[in-house]
């Protein structure tokens, strides 16, 4: 049984996924290709996968069959359990949780070589499409406080399969990440009356050092100070702070937008590792005039090590100046031969 | 110039390290073995590392030259420069600051194959000591607010020698970790009027079931909540804010527990990569009463990927309880042949 536990020192959460238990010989880890041959997201191994939550099939397929465009099924192995009642616990100073979230695969095409950056406009569109619709959907239970959806692509960014594919997990509590930028949101809010992510924008805007893209409502950046080298963050201009909100319009440019980026950094960067990270407002929030749903895109090019790991700070080798400016570029600089 | 950027939502500093300014070209890394055959840690090659800062020496050899136990040298590729005043600036919504600091690499030993785990006990003493003595250096310099001292053992632990080493950087600003401890210890110092971390040994120690070790008045420990499978803190008994304060006997004991630990972890878990931090209270601080200086120990079995990096929460497959049993035997467990 998954549980959650709460560091009594500093409050973080982590999930001890016991339906993943490892002992030690279990770590040499394996490769993310088509395990004998067959790769259980492809197209006729549907029922190698729990059934599908949603689909979009041809008309006339079946369920859990063939003729799907893209499918969203829970994680055969997954971090939280969906069934159960939270309930805590204490051990002298410590504290627990049980460990009940969602925690879905959304299989984002039954090509296994696609990708996001590959797929056309509106197959993408329809990738984003599926995780609002799994949102809002998550939003209506009553034990579950946030949801984030994200990707691993590559065995380097941790993926473990290589089929194209995102993540939904959903939790009892607002993870610490999301609490301090609702924190650092509300206290400009407060200051300014702004959302502190619009100002960001604006100041993009004009500055055009950081400056990635901008098409249609949404705009990516390279941000003042990123973690990694050429993080990027897309956004829509116009503020909304919850995901679920955004219109099928909205999610066509978004499409898009993030279609492009990513081609982008395919040919900078050769192809990189890479996650992203879907950050919006708690699932029961109401429109947030201090919070402002974005994506974070970030590739997997450096080390994360000790001094990252013992201080919180990342040590950053590219400016995000520079980085936007090969990411603005359609084409990576190269000597003339 | 290195500089130092910091997030405007959630205030996590980052240092630009342009020293190492990288473009897309640069990032398919190397390996960590002896570039062209020549290791610049190794004995003879001193002329290749910046001048010593501290050495152990055999009586009558030069500085600079062969002949020594232990060498402290200035890190070649800093991330933070140590000449230069700090200097603050904005730019709209944005802060940055001069990235000053100390960068330095403590050299282990002049056998390129050693390892805290396989030096003797003594020798190992002998590195702890300098960590101590250079930290107790760094604490007069007005500049410095912080300092780390952390190993990156393995390429995948984000290691670029393979040498024995350890790095210590010195920061202008308390880290947003270390800041994140100190609060935490301070609001159950007001609540309980004890040291967490004296009230977590004592806890561990009545339970067992987290206990690795426990020799001449340093516990090791699998944290209750780890981030990593495996992750093992070790720390004295007896309250100490800073590892500055801790006597030669202190290191002594600290030497042989950790020696213990990491040769352990290399059965159990067959010489896996690692990283180790060391966290001791603020440079200028007093003796505190709410802060206990830890190591913290993090095996690199487990990729860091989108969820994390999203939400600050970490999914640990290894429960500490399965950890620690591991670790407790000193031979991992293997079927009867």
């Amino acid at each position: 049984m998954s549980e959650l536990r709460k560091d009594p020192v500093v409050g973080r959460w982590v999930i001890i996924s016991t339906e993943r238990a490892r002992r030690p010989s279990d770590f040499p880890s394996g490769g993310t290709g088509r395990k004998g041959g067959i790769c259980v997201f492809c197209e006729g191994q549907e029922a190698r996968t729990p059934e599908e939550i949603l689909a979009i099939r041809n008309p006339g397929s079946a369920p859990n069959g063939p003729g799907w465009s893209l499918r969203v099924v829970p994680n055969k192995f997954p971090a939280l359990r969906i069934e159960g009642e939270i309930e805590l616990a204490g051990e002298g100073l410590y504290d627990r949780m049980s460990g009940v979230g969602a925690h879905e695969v959304i299989i984002e095409s039954p090509d296994h070589d696609a990708s996001l950056g590959t797929l056309p406009p509106d197959r993408v569109a329809d990738v984003l499409q599926a995780f609002r619709d799994r949102l809002r959907d998550l939003r209506k239970d009553p034990r579950f406080e946030h949801a984030i959806v994200f990707k691993n692509h590559g065995e380097a960014a941790g993926a473990s399969l290589e089929h194209p594919h995102s993540q939904l997990i959903a939790t009892p509590i607002v993870p610490s990440m999301v609490a301090e930028e609702l924190e650092g949101g509300l206290q400009h809010f407060r200051i300014k009356k702004r959302c502190i992510w619009c100002d960001i924008v604006h100041q993009e805007q004009r500055g055009g050092a950081r400056l990635v893209l901008e098409e249609d409502g949404i705009v990516a950046i390279a941000p003042f100070a990123p973690r990694f080298p050429f993080e990027t963050w897309v956004l829509p201009v116009q503020h909304q702070s919850s995901y679920e909100e955004a219109s099928a319009a909205d999610l066509e440019a978004l499409a898009r937008a993030l279609g492009e980026v990513l081609r982008r950094m395919t040919r900078v960067l050769s192809d990189p590792p890479y996650n992203f990270m879907l950050h919006s407002a708690p699932l029961k929030s109401e429109a947030l005039d201090h919070y402002h749903w974005h994506l974070e895109i970030i590739p997997t090019l450096t080390k994360v090590a000790g001094f990252e790991w013992g201080t919180g700070f990342f040590i950053n080798p590219t400016p995000p100046e520079v980085a936007a400016q090969f990411l603005r570029s359609e084409v990576p600089e190269r000597p003339v031969s």
